[in-house]
């Protein structure tokens, strides 16, 4: 059985002078504006959202449950992982690159195996699987307590 | 020159009882709280984020972008485009299916023309180019003005 989930987006105009707006259908955040500008230039600071953005929560949240899932089904207690994901676009090529970070608070291992059980995690989480071989997926994780 | 766009992820505790936090570094949205239960159950009326969501909201703004673009090159004016972005999540499974489903108001062009430069868009879209692959991707285009 499926979970669904959706979105809605719109747009006036042609592309680089036209704008729009995306909004989830949960509610969990408002609408927001989105410009050709703002995600093609993304220079801090700015306060608009992404495709790029969101492909960024998207992989942060799934490998953040991905990672979760592993280490407790090999007998560990976490307490706190902190994930980032970056997402590189670069107009007229497409995107390249993503590179996630994590660092992690759990009981009951060392560094290596924290890493190899991140490495698993960066493979198998769901968002990692529909982005595989169209774009390089990096991963830098740290033990930190 | 890459555009990089950045989130972040935090998690305590194992899947099915743990929980985190989603946010983007824009700041466009707050901090949203994700959950396994709100992922994989998904009723509608739920209004926590999921990754899924995400993707979906990623991907609405993305193809809606690429699809103005197509138009406005090929000499139409763009009055408004409305996209939907379904995505389907099987536990266990993976994301399976994301289905798009655009509405517009364009002119100069017919039912006919509008098709194939939404199926142009569907293919071109960098965020389609992510997913190429992984996942059915569907769509329905509709001219309604």
């Amino acid at each position: 059985m499926a979970a669904t989930s959706r979105a809605e987006a719109n747009w006036e105009g042609d592309l680089a002078k036209g704008g729009g707006h995306v909004r989830p259908a949960s509610g969990a955040f408002g609408e927001l504006p989105i410009s050709w500008a703002s995600r093609s230039e993304r220079p801090s600071g700015i306060n608009k959202t992404s495709p790029e953005e969101l492909l960024a929560a998207a992989h942060s949240a799934c490998f953040s449950m991905a990672f979760a899932n592993g280490l407790s089904k090999a007998g560990h207690h976490v307490e706190r992982l902190d994930t980032t994901a970056e997402v590189d676009f670069v107009p007229g090529q497409g995107i390249t690159t993503i590179r996630l970070s994590v660092r992690g608070r759990v009981q009951g291992l060392d560094e290596r195996g924290f890493q190899k059980l991140a490495d698993e995690a960066k493979d198998s989480c769901p968002v990692s699987k529909l982005f595989h071989g169209n774009a390089e997926i990096s991963l830098d994780a740290r033990l930190v307590g």
